[in-house]
């Protein structure tokens, strides 16, 4: 049984515990939560307040955190001899991020992959997928209507926001608005929350409306979507055309993705992999002779 | 610049050599075709006539063969020191012909990919990947409406069949139609022919209708579609739902995904691959920062 380490137990760590606990070839043996929050009754055996307190019987740890705190905790594992996955979703700056861990990983004999969630993630295999068939050719990724864990995170952190969630609504050809509802601290400006919101990098491409609201947690649905859809020329061959959709629950699916590729990580050589640089087989669990038989 | 030899010049063959000169980074280095027929005008320098003529200059041979001559072929090459793709399409036989070609590219220092075509192929891809996201849960594969050029070569290959067109059409769920249109040799029994093409493998286990017809040429269209849809679960999450189209030329995205996969082949070690079991960067010209910085 592969050994996992939950390290984050938010919306997503939640998730990521039941998908490791679903799965025949895994099990949790930690729980890091730093939040103070007690163990929930009946995992008070798995809870530990402190990354340095997971043991070495760790294969994997899979980092249910902010993005941006994903590449820093998944070099202090690394160099502990425990292999990450991580949903970073910062997309401008996975190169980078891959290349420092990549080192960090080699030099400690582990592997990780960054950027496991559904976009980046699974959404990046099929990005890739549709332009091996369709080499030229224009894709478009609407996501949504959801919320944005990353973005509503982003606007968590401002000063003056006590509750925060941005939702994504597609308005088509890969254009989307970001709808911002705030629950503002006493004495915080309105104003001053929404300038904030539009200068973060999370939002300052799109179109940004933030929306002052009594309770954010009367609004909270965790369902979420996407359609990618490519039309473009195999060859010398115009009109292929090609469409992926989904409307899945998102911590829910974020979370399946990492402990899948929690199980991939482990089939890897040293280094640090995002998902079009592995197979997809290594993903799932079965014998080879099945999968393929099944599969192929 | 990957130096690529199309094995079989027919519809497949013909729209290979389209996505190989239409690739930045490979060309056509030889064309294969056994049936004497002669060269196009502009390729009698390409253009031989038997397997054996192919330069040791070839790195990969890209097989535009019917599926039962194949496996032969790829063994034939690799023990030239050439590398392999096809577009293999009997799924029962997919992991027996792999594993015999996997000892033969091994023994030979070379790489093979089995199956690279869109079914099996990329849909592998995305049925492998689906599953990652979802563990459990119920796949639906709708072929068509469209030609199958597998099934279609089974028909013709039947006594007394001068043409034949086998047409899938989908009736949801997964269940197929096929609509076998022949053209029948002078003297042939349109019973026979029948009931050849229902006992056929390709057929036994489909709703097979068999047609008379003055002209099959006069019904060909290369159009072929496909719908997968999945419900299922991650972690303990229900009502999950992903599904993929497309609606494409069909031996043009056939014959892209081979030229992408002759790419891919290149990048792998001795060894025979079904499409699940490799990286789909691999199948993409470009530098790897881009690739991820775009795709990712």
């Amino acid at each position: 049984m592969l050994q996992i380490a939950i390290v984050g137990f938010g919306n997503v760590g939640k998730c990521a515990y039941e998908a490791v606990e679903a799965a025949p070839d895994m099990e949790v043996c930690h729980v890091v939560e730093v939040s103070g929050v007690s163990a929930p009754i009946g995992m008070e055996d798995l809870w530990v307040t402190d990354i340095k307190d997971i043991g070495r019987d760790t294969d994997v740890a899979i980092l249910c955190l902010p993005s941006r705190l994903c590449p820093d905790t998944a070099e202090r594992l690394m160099k502990m001899g425990i292999s990450t996955v991580d949903g970073y979703d910062i997309h401008q700056n996975i190169w980078q991020e891959k290349c420092r861990l990549d080192d960090v990983a080699k030099q400690n004999g582990v592997a990780g992959i960054i950027a496991a969630g559904w976009d980046p993630g699974s959404d990046s295999v099929l990005r890739a997928l549709m332009e091996a068939m369709t080499p030229r050719g224009i894709s478009y990724v609407d996501f949504g209507p959801g919320m944005s864990m990353g973005h509503s995170v982003a606007v968590k952190a401002i000063d003056g926001v006590e509750d925060a969630l941005s939702m994504t609504i597609p308005a088509g050809a890969g254009v989307h608005q970001r709808m911002v509802y705030v629950q503002l601290e006493q004495n915080a400006d309105i104003d001053e929350v929404t300038q904030a919101v539009k200068n973060d990098p999370y939002f300052v491409n799109d179109q940004t409306y933030v929306e002052q609201v009594p309770d954010v947690k009367a609004l909270l649905d965790m369902g979420h979507g996407v359609r990618m859809t490519r039309r473009g020329v195999s060859g010398n061959t115009h009109n292929q055309v090609m469409e992926f959709t989904m409307r899945i629950n998102n911590p829910a699916l974020t979370a399946q993705i990492l402990a899948s590729a929690a199980r991939a990580v482990k089939k890897q050589t040293p280094g640090c992999y995002t998902m079009i640089e592995i197979p997809v087989i290594d993903m799932l669990h079965g014998d080879k002779i099945d999968l393929i038989n099944r599969l192929v």
